[in-house]
């Protein structure tokens, strides 16, 4: 079934500079982008019926490398407290409760809910230890038809005793949920919508063990990995401690397999530098910069120019709860913003431009999940349907439309929502 | 008319903790605060009418100390420019237009029913230097009935020839603002609620004479003044060349009676400190700390901590359009984060307190428009009324709900807004 989308359509398919198409078309079929162009004529597939969105923006819609759901309840509070009292008094007791699968259910419904709110299509996620609330959040990612890959989190050290699971119990588990997983459309075309992702919280929350099974599920099962790295000074200090015989904290995963072995994104990466930047490089491990957190953790500026440069992998994160908006455009603009006091006190570092932070949300953070993020044909027509009038007072450019929609916009213009090809209407909340 | 209103109430008295009055009661007559309990009977005029908001939250309203109304326009846009393109490109091009009053009052009004939607009810505005589209957004102000200290800008320097306005014109056009100043109410219980503020835009942008005469005219009129200070490195060196008989930046606003003489809040002070510091502090000069701005234009992080270990009053400014919310909660989240990154440089300094943020926009930038900001007995009731209901999907405390407001809300939220005890009705744009 062959679709023609007609809008103003805008986006990323070079770092530096955006494709602006104006009145623009689009055409799916199957699920992803055959043509486009400003020609209607020129399309392949010219004759298929049009949906014409007027002067509307049509952009790929948004990826987050890194969101912890259970964390939800928590967004925006006790955030002036340090990272060790916040963990004991708000994080840790909040994900024991996902050991119900009805509160986890009622939490979930509203986190996958807002998601899609905010445009995001795409998410690499951290549940909790307990395998059926993780089986329930996929669950409800499925039914949604948004694309995910979700973390049942391996923790074995170094938490309270209800948040920890033995090895045992974290590989029984894993692998129901990988035996559980499939795609409920039959359509092999592409990978499943939802998959498991491993995902060792960090490594002072594991022991070697649980870390090498990690490594072991991984290899075994082709599966993503996903954890922390490098996000501040003491926990590298402690990891240095914790594993003497690595070189750097990355060597650390690096030793388990879990370093780019199979596909792997790690959250922060604020200090990274040196030898671990290096193999980063060289195992392709993809970085997701989690700015807002960043901030408001206190961790430090993340040195994504020099990522960049080097030609390492990035793409954004919210961090909820860490981070305090799930908005990836608001993520953007707090990217750019970093990057500039970054630039500020390293001059040698230019900072980001409004296409490059468009980009580490689409097209960058997208190839985590796959040929996701850009509109150029064989991309899966992940896409987000702006109506900015009311943000208009006056004649703005399409890029200016764009950058004010980023900078000032919210949920109230995001008038529809595709995701590989479908419109996903909004999800139930109980 | 005294009147009662019921709701759950937060305000901060002091700078380091909330008062939080579940169900509580205030009472108001004549525009202030008469009373405050959470015990009905033991009010003094517990006879008044009540009007209750239920579950809701009772704030005070915000205060913007910074902000160029024509910039409006520009908000959100051109965000990755560098300072000296993005004044040249756009915001020099877009001031010209307001010798047009018919486009000032069309992007004024918009201005002023956007201040009123983001629930900031007293504003210290940077206008253009045409009297006459200054004159509109004043009258603009007092037909919404929210408060405004509206700055005709004085500049002669440094700019395009059509923003150079000479000495003489300068002060006849402030002049006829201030013969045109008072208050519709004719209640003088109270100074107007919208009075010209001596604005010379900064020293580079002004002649010595222009200085001298906006020196002048704040003494013979009782004035307060604003103008920027030390937002960047460039800038202040600029400035020592220019003022080479001057101490510091702020030293040469003191040579010309603009820096304390009568009410003075500069905005940024990034980079203040030593004598300049020492200079604010005895002249008790405001600070209007602009943090989305200083990120954006890249400036720096200004050391607030500081300031308030040293006493001097500090307030909050969106800065449009350097910043780029007009929510003063937005600033209030920013100026946590950079507070935040500021001691993850400087451990010394800790970071601001949630109350010390919320206070910062309340009762100590409110102080600069008289008694302001605050819930006392002897304050002007300017409060709003926030309906949090859609972000609650949990138990939460008062203070938590707040904390989730300031963090993840937005105008929808805010239900109803108050100035000087009256309600204020949305603005009406053309």
């Amino acid at each position: 079934m062959k679709k023609i989308y007609k809008a103003h359509i805008l986006y990323t398919k070079e770092q530096n500079r955006f494709e602006v198409l104006e009145n623009g078309y689009i055409v799916v079929e199957d699920g992803c982008v055959v043509d486009i162009s400003t020609d209607l004529s020129a399309l392949k597939c010219s004759d298929a019926e049009v949906t014409d969105f007027g002067n509307r923006l049509l952009i790929p819609a948004m990826n987050d490398l890194h969101v912890h759901a259970p964390q939800y309840r928590n967004q925006g509070i006790a955030m002036d407290l340090e990272l060790l009292p916040w963990l004991q008094n708000y994080t840790f007791p909040e994900e024991m409760k996902y050991a119900d699968t009805a509160y986890a259910e009622r939490m979930y419904r509203r986190f996958v809910r807002d998601l899609w709110r905010f445009g995001t299509m795409r998410a690499s996620v951290f549940a909790t230890i307990h395998t059926e609330s993780t089986r329930l959040l996929m669950h409800l990612f499925q039914e949604a038809g948004m694309g995910a890959l979700v973390g049942k989190v391996g923790m074995d050290a170094c938490c309270p005793p209800k948040l920890r699971e033995s090895v045992e119990e974290m590989v029984k588990g894993y692998e129901s949920l990988i035996m559980d997983d499939g795609q409920p459309t039959g359509n092999h075309q592409f990978p499943p919508l939802v998959q498991p992702i491993i995902t060792p919280r960090f490594i002072p929350s594991c022991t070697p063990e649980m870390l090498r099974a990690c490594g072991q599920l991984a290899a075994k099962y082709h599966l993503p990995v996903q954890s922390h790295l490098s996000e501040n000074k003491d926990e590298i200090a402690l990891v240095r401690e914790l594993e003497p015989n690595s070189t750097c904290y990355g060597d650390a995963y690096n030793q388990y397999g879990l370093f780019g072995q199979t596909p792997t994104v790690m959250a922060h990466c604020v200090w990274t530098e040196g030898e671990e930047l290096e193999l980063m490089k060289r195992n392709g491990v993809v970085v997701a910069h989690c700015p807002t957190s960043n901030f408001n953790v206190a961790s430090g500026m993340a040195p994504i120019r020099r990522f960049l440069d080097e030609g390492l992998h990035v793409g954004l994160g919210s961090d909820i709860s860490g981070g305090h908006d799930l908005s990836i455009f608001q993520v953007m603009v707090y990217a750019i913003q970093v990057s500039k006091m970054y630039y500020q006190q390293n001059h040698e570092c230019p900072f980001l431009t409004l296409s490059e932070a468009f980009w580490l949300a689409t097209k960058s953070a997208g190839s985590f999940f796959g040929h996701v993020g850009s509109f150029e044909p064989g991309y899966e027509f992940d896409a987000l349907v702006i109506d900015d009038s009311d943000l208009n007072h006056d004649n703005y450019t399409l890029l200016e439309r764009l950058e004010r929609y980023i900078y000032l916009g919210d949920d109230r213009q995001i008038v529809h929502r595709f995701c590989r090809g479908n419109e996903i209407a909004e999800p139930e909340v109980s």
